[in-house]
């Protein structure tokens, strides 16, 4: 339904643009709510786009900027001149005009700046790394002193009319901008009008920090069900807040930068939009590695190439074993990066996970060299050749949770990212460890087979 | 540190247990966030859990029963006499009693509705699938009339004092109860006190409908940036409410499900933490239909078995082409499921995406085709063989990238999820078609190799 509203806009601003009825195209995209209105616009040729960006007013534009994927924003931004640049920036929420800003070249982002006049409020948000809390935090929220009447924070509700990232919490602040205590928009309004923000808050404050990993900040959200995180330097000092909008947007990134990365994509910005030139770049460099990892397999078969051709039906069920292998490790992989990006492993769990999933790996090995074994017995007519493949799948099978278990948890131990490379090694492991197997038993029992 | 908060308690709790010391325990438990004290639970053992759970007070109970996973909650609240497991889903938010009721059996379940005094809020939620908005959202919203003044919605809040999930929004309904309208807290607190509801409402709600799927509500809310989502049934009278909270659980459980479909892991609510026989259960028949894939491709090399033995290097190299389609397919698979997810893709556009890939693939094919080619050339010093597997490549590679992004279209379009067993389609034929790629060509070559 929302994808026919934004088709059906497309079209008229397209017929409107054709007829050059420029007032008629903003109309039309005026319509949409602004998520959608980036949709339709992104759709655009970029002619069209640079007609429209000329016309706009600095309110639209600004939303157009903060709902636009990252680089699309930026390169947007840089088309314009730096006076609109600078009241756009003005316009947009600070978190959203710092990310812009951090994608401009030095030159032309200090030059904005220069011209801004809430360039005070972004400028610390520059100095954070883009996937930290502080990265991800705005610095528009509404701080009070525990001196405070119920009364007053209302009045200066009303005096500031927020209009911004919603401020459901107010937090209550020091004199010296630390941290205290923190109320509810609902504590406000039930609390009688004479009550201080000291009786009404709650004191016992759950906060992230500036440089922490905006994956962990979003867990805490979510596992506290929060709709904002305050996030404190290292003095303790308030410096932004982390809202509910961030936290959806940081749970689907980092959700697509697992899937990505356990499928070798390593850029968690492609999309299946991207143009092609930048998906090969991205992509085939992953690639290429898993080549590397596929011709060591193939060495490692290489030093068997004289059994091969005498038993050439070793070339028939080889890769059932490397294969098997690596589906098995896979399943380990997914499970324990998924735990871990859910914060639900520690070093604690970590032995008995590898256990756990050892028992798993030779329960399944079992089960299905059995099968295997004694599909292929008779198929074939040789008990050797199942018993074999029996074998080789329990052994391979086994590495391979075990492999998929602790490549991650080692990943994580030196503090990369557990998916990123893990499935090329686990199926670097598989693959070798599985034709190794095989072949190796088959020279065993080569006088059966 | 939240981990280590949580060792020393459950230390704290299994000393004064074993001291007999109830009451120490419960105090240690009670010092954790309900968060926390439901993992420190779920670690106590068996015994001590029914210990601890015979003596909590009726709204730690409720606490713990709404943070543990869904299966635990269940398997605790069975254990409860029907009175106080009635009175302990009194104090649960409505969404989480019903989802326990949904887990017992329908007779316990019967009973403990007979005896709870809230049961008219939990009965129409029961009836919604659980995944769907209906099955997320709850019953507990505030509801005014459009001539209710804002002081007046603010001394209905005074009243009720809201303590369960957060009500930043009041929703206006008319008088058969249909959505009109919502007003923000923050709207309501900066209002004249005077001003009626209708004065200060939004009249465009964006909503959900109780038998839409949660993925698609919850991308509605992640896309505008929604902290609750207003839910009606087909006459467009408001049933309840989603919050922010219910859409972290959402996208955490439909990430989960997604990685784990894409490495044959069908059941989302599995953990490293289950237990082995329930893991093997929901693993090994996906390991099944991966050996009978594997079996096929088998299959498919037995034909050439005979070319194979006159040429056992083939042996070494067919894995490799193989293996590198599989690779290139998992890439377009992840990028495709993940943007069906987001919803970044409609039909509109999916013939775009085919195309692209398709292009994206010969690229790549043609890459690692000459690299391995030139390679295996210099390896082995026959030209020949360097060039079968480069064609065998390049042909793997695009049906692999073409197959990896049609397969969750397909999935999709006949309604079933694009994630489920697709990468064992996938890899069935880039298997299947690599072995068939390489080896054909092998033998249209078969006198120079």
């Amino acid at each position: 339904m929302r994808q026919n509203t934004i088709d059906l806009t497309l079209e008229e601003i397209r017929a409107a643009l054709e007829a050059e009825n420029i007032h008629g195209a903003i109309q039309a995209l005026h319509r949409l709510r602004p998520a959608d209105r980036a949709d339709a616009f992104s759709d655009l040729d970029d002619n069209s786009q640079q007609v429209l960006l000329t016309e706009l007013d600095i309110e639209t534009t600004a939303d157009l900027l903060e709902e636009l994927e990252d680089l699309t924003a930026a390169d947007m931004a840089d088309t314009l001149t730096t006076e609109r640049l600078a009241d756009v920036l003005d316009e947009m929420e600070p978190d959203e005009a710092a990310d812009v800003l951090g994608d401009l070249t030095p030159e032309r982002a200090a030059e904005a700046l220069a011209e801004m006049e809430d360039a005070q409020e972004v400028i610390p948000l520059l100095e954070h790394e883009d996937e930290t809390a502080g990265g991800l935090m705005t610095t528009s929220f509404i701080a009070l002193s525990p001196e405070n009447t119920a009364n007053e924070a209302v009045q200066i509700l009303r005096r500031i009319r927020p209009d911004t990232e919603i401020p459901y919490y107010l937090y209550v602040v020091d004199s010296n901008y630390r941290l205290t205590g923190i109320v509810g928009l609902r504590e406000l309004v039930i609390a009688s009008p004479a009550n201080t923000v000291m009786e009404i808050m709650d004191p016992e404050v759950i906060y992230a920090t500036t440089t922490m990993d905006q994956e962990v900040a979003a867990n805490i959200m979510a596992r506290y069900d929060l709709a904002a995180l305050p996030v404190l330097n290292e003095e303790g000092r308030l410096q932004g807040v982390i809202t509910h909008d961030d936290l959806y947007d940081v749970l689907e990134e980092e959700a697509t930068e697992d899937i990505y990365r356990l499928a070798n994509v390593a850029d968690g910005d492609l999309t299946i939009h991207s143009p092609i030139s930048l998906s090969v770049r991205r992509r085939l460099p992953w690639l290429f590695l898993n080549t590397l990892t596929a011709l060591f397999a193939a060495w490692v078969i290489s030093h068997y190439e004289t059994l091969i051709a005498q038993i050439a039906i070793l070339a028939v069920f080889q890769s059932v074993v490397a294969g098997m292998g690596g589906n098995a490790g896979t399943q380990s992989l997914a499970m324990v990066v998924r735990a871990i990006a859910l914060g639900d492993i520690s070093t604690r769990n970590a032995l008995r996970t590898i256990v756990k999933e050892g028992g798993t790996g030779i329960i399944q090995g079992i089960c299905v060299g059995i099968a295997v074994g004694l599909g292929v017995y008779l198929w074939k007519g040789n008990i050797f050749l199942g018993l074999v493949l029996c074998l080789a799948l329990i052994g391979n099978m086994f590495v391979a949770v075990v492999v998929g278990t602790m490549v991650p948890l080692l990943l994580k131990a030196v503090k990369l990212d557990p998916a990123l490379a893990s499935s090329v090694l686990v199926t670097a492991v598989t693959d070798s460890v599985g034709f190794f197997l095989f072949l190796s038993l088959a020279a065993v029992f080569q006088g059966y087979l």
